[in-house]
């Protein structure tokens, strides 16, 4: 097969760098500068600055609806400079990943059937020259994915790892009380809607019926678990399961943050009522 | 002709997704994972949250300057989930529009030309499985997209509806006064620039000469008509012809919204002044 | 050669459009619309409102990353209608420029090794047509950068210009002082770091060891400088040379601009402190 024989890969592009800077930007222009036949889609630049856990649920709720094959290039970096190790990874459903080992990549490569191959990004060859302390995203991470999305083997970017060495996230899982179940804000929305850490599956487990109680910030909320936005009343407070199988709190044609006051890392009761 | 023969559509993707959250790119790699040939361009999206008379007037706006044959995925959905009903239409100018039927497609259809073919989307085999209640640009509309911009044919998309049968947005028109016209702000920008429901030409039809008097929220100002911000001083309001050619009130380096606080759907009064 | 053998110019686009609005997205749509085979990749659309001088040291920073013989579209135009003129230029790099006469683009085009050709925009039948007064990246420079993009030669574009007669910006240079450098804020990032018109050269030849005096405001602030945020405490204000090899003033964990209460354009004098 010849080089150009290779269908290049498509790069899905994560980060926090916001759309103010050109951060992301100047990114996307190494990538094609190295590789004009790649394409970038852009996921999102918006994820919470420095926040690794947020990125991470991100990045594994939407693995389902990226294209096949894809380099999934993510940059949430607060240990940029430091001694966190930058990394290139397979997944067994032959995804790749470049990004930070601070346990951003690794929920979702597991959720892809787990690490395959993991390398430090130690081929300085690479990258960019001069390297700068601060914006690897665009010295080291922007041009491994590009020279990776258009054919390069993995192992050339580096060393192997051990896959089971990587830095992986604890995210905190619900506890079912007496009364109910205690979960946690993970991520919140433009909308206001806030995902908890707690499947369908657990709620229904619960057996709450269709009405319950939220408990947060010390102040209680009746609700109604149901369907859609549209089934309840303009500023009703609602649960559902968003559209990443995740239960979350909502507001009709209002902010579930902003009424509940909660913001991700919160502390969430849900409780049944008496019927 | 042989499938490999058609020249696929671009995609003009305008919603009220916002840049914070993954909506908007979750779409578009819906759209790469199901197309990669298909090319996806941002028209914006930052349309004002649920604000499907702002969606429309914008989409209808920008339609002349969008790509011939393109399809137009448009996405300001309040009613997600509910009995609003998902819909592909073609207008007379041979454009696609995809999106839900609550008015916000129709105003740019009916500007080009009119719609020609509507299809309500019933194939439920184009679609993403699990289909959530929640995410209908993802589950839905973006897949639908894809294979039409690809070249499938649009009566594929699910059984055919009366063009009459779909939803219209009623504009509030403007009304001709004593001394002046009253119109309805449609549009706020970042810039704070504040569009009207009124073309140059019922501005001209109205005599107002150079100077004229707004009159909102219960406050009275005098104004220029001018041709250009920098035709007054900073901070100076003055009304123009904004690029869309409707009549707009603006402040020069400032914001008309600010300024006379003003938002979409506020009703201006224009006056005409003693010379 | 036939026009099909020419390699289209990757189109790199920065403006102060914002996310918001559909500006960025129009233009680029203007672009494909006329042609279909240019890439276009936003660099960013946050630039500063009317801030000519930060889009400018922004576009001069992010060149050398920008792909080889890019049309690099600008646009921060408070000017857009009155007497500044729409040019194109060419910089010994093979660099195209386009964009308003106003300092935007010889900065950049100026450490390219100086503008070898500039044209002013005058040849109408490249424009939109009608032409608006407030709009002229959607009407002049979208549709005269598609066709640069595509291969036409910048002499078409419209008259020469010499280039002595382009605006260019004074970038106030640091000043010496007796116990240090007083230096100015020249651009905010979106992590709130703030970058000084100062070089790592000349922070190096004011030999200030590692502790060092700011003072801004009225305030003064011990620092250290570093080379990277996490070689501070959380909290911490930090000096170091930035990605773009600016001096900035950081804050580990936190903003300096809000810390400082800087923003561009205000002075900051680094003091030598007694070891």
């Amino acid at each position: 097969m010849t080089a150009t024989a290779i269908t290049p890969r498509l790069v899905c592009f994560f980060s926090d760098y916001g759309s103010t800077d050109d951060f992301a930007g100047t990114c996307r222009a190494v990538i094609k500068r190295i590789a004009p036949e790649v394409q970038v889609i852009d996921i999102t630049h918006g994820l919470v600055q420095r926040d690794v856990l947020g990125g991470a649920v991100v990045l594994r709720n939407t693995l389902p609806y990226m294209p096949d094959r894809a380099v999934h290039l993510a940059v949430v970096d607060p240990g940029v400079g430091g001694p966190r190790r930058p990394v290139a990874l397979r997944s067994a459903g032959d995804r790749l990943f470049v990004g930070p080992d601070n346990g951003l990549l690794t929920l979702a490569a597991d959720a892809d059937g787990g690490v395959t191959d993991a390398h430090l990004l130690t081929n300085e060859e690479l990258w960019l020259s001069p390297l700068s302390a601060t914006f690897h995203g665009r010295d080291i991470f922007a041009p491994v994915t590009a020279r990776l999305a258009a054919g390069l083997p993995l192992d050339v970017v580096g060393v192997a790892l051990d896959p089971a060495s990587l830095a992986r996230l604890d995210v905190p899982p619900p506890e079912v009380t007496e009364d109910g179940i205690a979960a946690t804000a993970v991520l919140v929305d433009r909308f206001g809607n806030v995902a908890l850490n707690l499947s369908a599956a657990e709620l229904e487990a619960a057996r709450f019926g269709e009405r319950l109680e939220v408990e947060c910030g010390g102040e209680r909320y009746f609700t109604r678990v149901v369907r859609t936005f549209s089934s309840v009343r303009p500023s009703d407070i609602l649960v559902l399961i968003d559209s990443y199988g995740q239960v979350a709190l909502a507001v009709n044609s209002g902010s579930a943050a902003e009424v509940l006051s909660l913001a991700a890392g919160d502390r969430v009761h849900l409780r049944r009522v008496s019927p």
